[in-house]
């Protein structure tokens, strides 16, 4: 059973507004819940139809059951007939002077689309990146579209935030590479990139802010197929296909 | 003025059954109206605000003034304060029994997220590929969340459509090479892949339908970055990065 105060609850972190008073997120779905109970996050409630329940009898965590219908009209899912649950936010990592300085991380300037945000979160699992960080007026990756995309990287990649991008990129070491995309930066097939640095993505319908611009050490260009006529690409594909460059010489 | 009769058609547009129906379909926003006047697409209607109507000018097609309110209760954006255009449903295109063979048609084999199908007609036009093939059970390629998505693809890169499959590529002539992603598949590092043929990308929760992935001749694996622990890829950033590979080549 789940309480009429719990409803209200867990209906109010569909807003971010919500979320952060509360810090709690929430993550629905069979796969991303399942995902869930192995990521090492405080979880405050769990609700489940009956047929789902037995998959969380490992979890620590009280467990409310819900019919499909009430499971559906708790959360943001067109249809849930698996489980949700209320998690605590994890803290997120303060942006550090200094890098790991064999691994390239991903920094995110102003990327609004909460679907971006959490594809590019699974992109950075997928290439085993040490952390995501965000610029301010990013999505909020607590956001349920962005947990979702993440498809569990929110358990497994901390996320990195707090400061100016521009500033925080502006006093790492000067041998710390900076990259970012540009349609006219260097041909990425000409180059021989190691996964080393900050590779910044730019914000949907305005690229690279001016200022995170300047802290660039070099700029990347994704070249066209032959009669190719897009302006550009999506910024979760363009990410992807840069770290597919990064990584080839290791991989 | 937007007549009652006209605001509830385009209303209906908002649903498959009525552009299906209709034969038409809807362009919502600044960038994808402008992108539409250049398409050789014909447009029913032109809804825009006063503001935005002089960029419409050169359009031929009844224009009507709205509101930003009005517009944006007439279409699926959040907000719209620009321009919404009604357009006739250009035929889809025959799978024919055999493909130019200098280039590569990229097919999705039930892709049912309308945002993913539009950013990989996307793809494909930034490639200057000859054609989207989809699959039955695929999203509408007229849904205007895959319209938006498209940035423009859908005026210049045709959709071809309206046989089974899997049925086309196993009667496409022998040479042909048809490639798919697959976790156990070659490496496409340790390849020099030519652009011509067929890719096909999977459905988001299922990959690969069996039958289809009888008719590959030859299996893909994107490598993970070292420590990378994500269990897959979005489907449109596979595709990215498969097609990247395809094209470094010859850019």
């Amino acid at each position: 059973m789940v309480s009429k105060a719990l409803a209200k609850y867990i209906r109010s972190l569909h807003q971010r507004k919500y979320r952060q008073r509360h810090a709690a997120f929430l993550v629905e779905g069979a796969k991303s819940v399942l995902e869930l109970l192995g990521a090492g996050l405080a979880i405050e409630h769990l609700v489940a139809t009956p047929a789902f329940a037995p998959q969380l009898a490992a979890a620590r965590a009280p467990l409310h059951l819900a019919s499909e219908e009430e499971l559906t009209q708790l959360g943001t899912l067109q249809t849930n007939a698996a489980a949700l649950a209320v998690v605590r936010q994890p803290a997120l990592g303060p942006l550090l002077p200094t890098l790991p300085t064999t691994q390239l991380v991903l920094a995110l300037d102003g990327v609004a689309d909460p679907g971006n945000l959490g594809t590019l979160w699974r992109l950075a699992d997928w290439y085993g990146l040490p952390g995501l960080v965000l610029s301010e007026h990013c999505a909020d990756p607590f956001n349920p579209k962005a947990v979702a995309a993440s498809m569990g990287a929110f358990g497994r990649v901390p996320v990195w935030a707090g400061r100016d991008l521009a500033t925080w990129l502006s006093e790492l070491p000067a041998e710390t590479a900076v990259f970012g995309a540009d349609l006219h930066g260097d041909n990425v097939h000409r180059l021989a990139l190691a996964p080393r640095g900050v590779l910044v993505m730019g914000s949907e319908s305005h690229g690279l802010s001016e200022a995170v611009g300047q802290a660039l050490t070099q700029r990347l260009h994704i070249p066209h197929g032959p009669g190719g006529r897009a302006e550009s690409l999506n910024v979760a594909v363009s990410a992807a296909i840069l770290l597919d460059n990064f990584f080839r010489g290791v991989s």
